[in-house]
């Protein structure tokens, strides 16, 4: 065995613990009972805290230098696996054992607190266990260490090779347009009858139609499933076992729905990476940024189309009888509408990108230092009120919504507008050639899927995500494609 | 800290591991999807091997020999915690850590293939898994020793201080008295309706009413839950967390019912140890035998009894309306009825342990070395031919129809009939007491579940299994009690 074969053997070894936090991560969310929070801390600790101690040990630093000494190709999956475990190593070997097990514990109680603080939309339940998670961000930011400002630690560990001066400067650019957008397609939107669906959409025959939609545009339902959770998310849980979570209102089925083919989309990339390297970089998605490019991909480019409902709308009539007499053209308007509202999850494609701007300034300071846990819900509401004429009513619809900070999750929000960036890049690319766009205009999206399958899903993490879009788009991520998108979606032209 | 606390601290740390796997298994039975298998057996293997590991180590033998170096009084739960985890080391020792990983992957690959086996009733699908978990059994048995037979070293991993040889004589005396009692019985049960239900039995309504009736008898669904799997379990996968999991007839809702009253008594049994004590041997059940006597108890004792439908009955008429009409008398003979069946797990008490005897003879022979997995078939036909006066039509109903063996479990099936007389033994101590029996008669199980959980829960393992029922009872488990309710129930004397 070479010595890369071990240090792979090594990297496997780790995923499985992590993998194996994954599944009781889900289980917490989907399944575990009250009582069990206090015990399943210590258990996801530990895991954690074992994956970490073996990814920083002497062993682990030993095998990795012994394979950088070998020879591997520039350009090979070998030395790319070399160069990100390396990274990795960097990284880790930073952070202290204990301060891992102590901010994975910490974040299974305050994702709990989060859950109550937000039902109660008591933001004082929350603050503690925020303001805990930020001191740790703060110190891992400081542990990691930065050339320009400590958010640029957190960030690159959500999007490889990411600064926060850069995404910055390239919100500042978007953000005079997308604001002009969102205002222009608002207005537009007031001729569309807010209320378009009647009558009750029972949860147990969305899952029917969301499991025929998922299985369309390509989801393996047998290497995964869907569970129903408060917040929706996507988790691998181990090799063949991507795992979606939905919600369901029975008065908007395509709520639930909208969000399935988001999830989906990220649960097709997770699936199409080279499953015989699952722990290895190569098996792994690369970056946050890519992930939600195609979760945005499939969720609007495809799931917000003519062609996709053309095809939907009558088979969803069948199994929602009160769908029928709804047209083609209506419903279309209707799902395309856009408001401005204060829930990020729920917020349409021409206002979705304030939600995240909003959150990247806040967080930026937050970790600067330059505002304080207690302030956050003022700040929140002040710049909510500036960026979109009005002021949540109450810190449920406002700085308690999202799931993130109360998983520790510093640094990441910036990835789902850079997703959108990437999303529409990717689609507008895929698009030019005629058998892919042909196929999908038949909303038949196995070309589409192949195509992503090869230039993204089969790239794993062997290249930095600028490299990727380079490779498969021909350039570096730019907001032309998005705002070209948003115009001939939104503005109609 | 003290030496003692010390060797706690890691016990505690053997149990994170050990019940990690334990949710990961959970799992497996519940919701993975088919793709997941394979990893998942590297997960289950990996932890099962982490746990051994440790448990086996230096580290841990010096902990265990430090603290048995400290002064503990000699009835003191320190000092039974001590006994148990030198006895749970001596045994752990003896095995190589690789062979528990290999074992451990094997179940997970012999499980999937019984399933199929099961499934298409070719005996010849599951046999070379069988022969290979066979193989481990023995290579244990030889490894841990024993003073008997090879049959010993497996028995007393489920029953602490239980013999073959004891255990057999035990059965050869019941033998003689089930077999009449059993043919009296189906005799006599053939003057009551086969069928008495009619109509369908929503699984959904089933739910409902298992969870009213789990909860009636004191199972804390704070700190647990019901799940649906083909073969019924209770597993503790985390302090307060203990998962039931049934199976639904849509034309018999008893037989789900019944089903959750059975694992409910094991949950209330794990519900009931000491939760301080988690991971610790004085936190943790004695036996299988004693567990048996819980899950029993509440099944058989209590469910089929006069008194609970008397209550439960009109209730159960209320959910299913097709209950409307059926009479207590009618419905209590009809519950109550004995018949041969192929399956043990749908046996009735009258025949039941006639099913285990058989296995018992079965699993003696294979461990021994005097019947080869290829014959099982037969000699399965031929034994159940002579106990029951007919042959399995397939091996579906035959010797496929367990999961016990494609889990490694050999030497476990006794435990089953140990239990129906700890059970019975148990039950009629407390019934002599007026307040429970008074309050039972009134459909109040508070009182005997407060006996249990003194006499029987809050002991964990810090007793044998002997001594816990001569303490509890007054003697050692006898078979008095059980044929007493036997004949009683059946035969009406």
């Amino acid at each position: 065995m070479t010595a890369y074969h071990k240090l792979c053997e090594l990297a496997r070894e780790i995923s499985i613990l992590s993998s194996t936090g994954s599944v009781l991560g889900w289980d917490q969310e989907t399944y575990m009972p009250d009582k069990a929070l206090h015990f399943r801390a210590k258990q996801l600790a530990y895991l954690s805290g074992r994956a970490h101690a073996l990814a920083t040990s002497g062993r682990f630093l030993a095998a990795l230098e012994k394979a950088e000494g070998e020879k591997h190709p520039r350009h090979s999956k070998e030395a790319a696996n070399i160069e990100v475990m390396r990274e990795e190593f960097e990284r880790a070997f930073r952070i202290p054992t204990k301060l891992v097990e102590e901010e994975s514990a910490a974040t299974t109680h305050a994702k709990a607190a989060w859950v109550e603080a937000r039902k109660k939309s008591e933001f004082a339940l929350f603050a503690p266990h925020l303001e805990k998670l930020l001191g740790f961000a703060r110190l891992k930011a400081e542990l990691w260490g930065y050339d320009g400002e400590p958010y640029d630690a957190l960030l690159s560990g959500y999007e490889r090779g990411a600064r926060t001066r850069e995404v910055a400067a390239l919100f500042d650019k978007l953000k005079p347009d997308l604001v002009s957008i969102a205002r222009e397609a608002v207005e537009r939107s007031k001729s569309v009858p807010e209320k378009l669906l009647r009558g009750k959409f029972p949860a147990a025959k969305q899952q029917q139609l969301n499991r025929e939609v998922a299985e369309s545009i390509g989801f393996d339902f047998t290497g995964g499933r869907i569970d129903t959770t408060a917040h929706p998310f996507c988790s691998t849980v181990g090799a063949g076992d991507v795992r979606l979570t939905t919600r369901y209102d029975e008065s908007d089925f395509t709520s639930s729905l909208f969000g399935v083919m988001h999830e989906a989309g990220h649960g097709m990339y997770e699936q199409g990476l080279p499953a015989e390297d699952f722990g290895l970089p190569s098996g792994t998605a690369v970056s946050l940024g890519i992930h939600e490019s195609q979760s945005r991909l499939w969720e609007n480019h495809v799931g917000r189309s003519h062609a996709f409902w053309e095809k939907w709308l009558p088979r969803a009539a069948e199994i929602f009888p009160n769908l029928r007499g709804v047209k083609l053209k209506a419903f279309l308007a209707w799902v395309n509408r856009a408001e401005f509202s204060f829930i990020r999850v729920e917020a349409d494609e021409a206002t979705y990108d304030l939600h995240v701007l909003l959150r990247f300034g806040i967080e930026r300071r937050m970790v600067r230092g330059d505002l304080k846990v207690a302030d956050v819900p003022a700040a929140w509401n002040d710049e909510f009120k500036s960026l979109f004429g009005m002021t949540p009513p109450d810190d449920r619809r406002g700085c308690l919504q999202d799931i993130h900070w109360s998983m520790g999750g510093l640094g990441y929000f910036a990835t789902y507008s850079l997703g959108n960036l990437n999303g529409a890049q990717l689609f507008s690319t895929a698009m030019r050639q005629k058998r892919i766009s042909d196929a999908a205009a038949m909303c038949d999206y196995a070309p589409l899927l192949a195509w992503l399958r090869t230039k993204v899903h089969a790239r794993g993490s062997t290249l930095m995500p600028a490299d990727l879009m380079r490779e498969a788009t021909g350039r570096e991520t730019t907001p032309k494609a998005y705002l070209a998108h948003l115009r001939s979606r939104f503005l109609g032209r």
